[in-house]
């Protein structure tokens, strides 16, 4: 992953050469900072273990909020200004989580393809050191993770980290001796979320992504990971945001969306969430965002904001 | 609507006076000229009579999409500044086009009540003289306009003109004489739209609007009105990026989104068009837009743009 920089390269906003690598200008960047987590956290900061971390809710969707044209269709939304973004963004978290129809239906690399800036002044383009863990929610173990799937191949090529499965203790047996062999070979593993609580509020979290978010968040804390970003897909984004929506917990961090300026239409994977009951048993307030910036980005918009609470 | 500025007044980028008259100031104007109807624009232009209006779709949503929270629910989505840029933007249009079901459910006034730019100039608060023709399709004429409905209202004390209410030639036979009465003293009147096609085509139109648009478009030039703001509601937006897609009829000319920073949720009235079919019988492609700038106004940001086609 090193080659030697083309004169006229890292001048652009963006660079696509062969290797893939995306180059996000610093200017931009700089922007982004006050909504990413700070650089100083690590695992071995002196947050207490049980604590949540820091939580960046990320995605692209078009003006009539589809995420993809439908379920399993990859559907390219975004520019490549926007595309340098999103990894520039896995290079400032620990972890990038995805549920397990994202998993099954995109077959995601899940990996940060931003250049290093270390490379670019010493005159190489190499990729970014920091790769994000990918986190897959399954609580079901129905994800037949194998050596084609591009999130394991590129753990090889070490361009990226192998996966953290993570399974409820039903999916866990279901899990054979072989896959998590091969998990374990590229750095990975099957990580069993173990419940805290079981009430009624809890079912219905399960509903939607297999697990109760509090323990998701703890889980990732356990595994020594103190920043995620949490991806898609719709369900997972759906059921973050009626959550948020409900009130009590305070779950998302920050929020930075990008949006393209096209309508994909009716059918697509939605970001809508079912609207929540607050705590009063009345329908509560719809989520709003607070400090929003705007940030336009090529032909897309970036919305940087924080959750009101 | 005449008085005194105050000494503090049009300094900042909104004022909201007891008179309720807004200012939208002029370098967040000149950021929209591109994306409006030349002002050289008249009914006495030099346009062949039967050539369509300028058209501009716009509309505010949540970035989830919605309209509004629920079908007749006003819903207060975007901040001060972007009501102000609506309020301008009326003042830049021959006519304003909502839906009868908008009409129904809002009871919208329809007019204009920016600040009067040279009223300004003289030290004195008035409304901006070009107040635009309201509009509403009402097919069945099943709107029970009277002397309470807002716009009505506000075209007798001369905050804004009478409406135009186009019906079908089967409508207008509904319309009462004390009706039309009512309306015509206000300066509006009831407008037949007469039927140029009857194909296959134009009976999917129909069955969104009670329209062809086309046969819309050229009876709002024949009205005199060369410029046409298109706001709402859900199924007018939704058909007119339909046949976008579909393609073959260049009907939008401009294209102005206002976004806010929040998600409403499931059950909203939603710009989300059913899919069209292309003129060789595959799907289309989706509308997207070109020559996009985006627009940062308080909390929320204005898309504008022309469709891509």
């Amino acid at each position: 992953m090193t080659s030697t920089v083309p004169p006229t390269d890292h001048q652009g906003s963006t660079t696509t050469a062969s290797d893939g690598l995306l180059h996000f200008p610093p200017s931009s960047a700089l922007a982004l900072e006050p909504h990413l987590p700070p650089p100083t956290l690590n695992p071995n900061s002196s947050s207490k273990p049980g604590s949540k971390p820091f939580v960046t809710l990320t995605f692209a969707t078009s003006l009539d909020s589809s995420l993809s044209l439908a379920p399993g269709v990859r559907t390219t939304l975004s520019g490549p200004q926007s595309k340098a973004m999103t990894h520039y963004l896995r290079s400032r978290h620990s972890a990038i989580l995805v549920g397990v129809g994202t998993a099954v239906a995109d077959d995601p690399g899940l990996n940060c393809k931003i250049l290093s800036p270390s490379g670019l002044g010493k005159g190489v383009r190499e990729q970014h050191p920091n790769q994000p863990r990918p986190i897959v929610l399954d609580p079901s173990a129905r994800w037949k993770v194998n050596e084609r799937s591009k999130v394991v191949q590129l753990a090889r090529l070490k361009q990226g980290l192998g996966p953290y499965i993570f399974v409820t203790r039903e999916g866990m047996e279901k899990v054979t001796a072989e896959r998590r062999k091969m998990v374990e070979s590229v750095g990975g593993k099957f990580v069993c979320v173990e419940s805290s609580l079981d009430s009624k509020g809890e079912a219905e979290e399960r509903k939607t992504t297999g697990f109760v978010w509090e323990d998701v968040l703890r889980t990732i804390r356990e595994e020594g990971l103190d920043s995620v970003m949490i991806e898609g897909g719709g369900s997972v984004i759906n059921s973050l945001l009626t959550l948020e929506q409900a009130g009590g917990q305070e779950l998302v961090d920050s929020v930075i969306v990008t949006i393209a300026p096209t309508w994909l239409g009716a059918g697509g994977v939605l970001v809508c969430p079912p609207r929540a009951i607050g705590k009063d048993g009345q329908p509560a307030p719809p989520v709003r965002l607070r400090d929003v910036s705007w940030h336009p980005l090529g032909e897309d918009v970036v919305l940087c904001g924080k959750i009101l609470r």
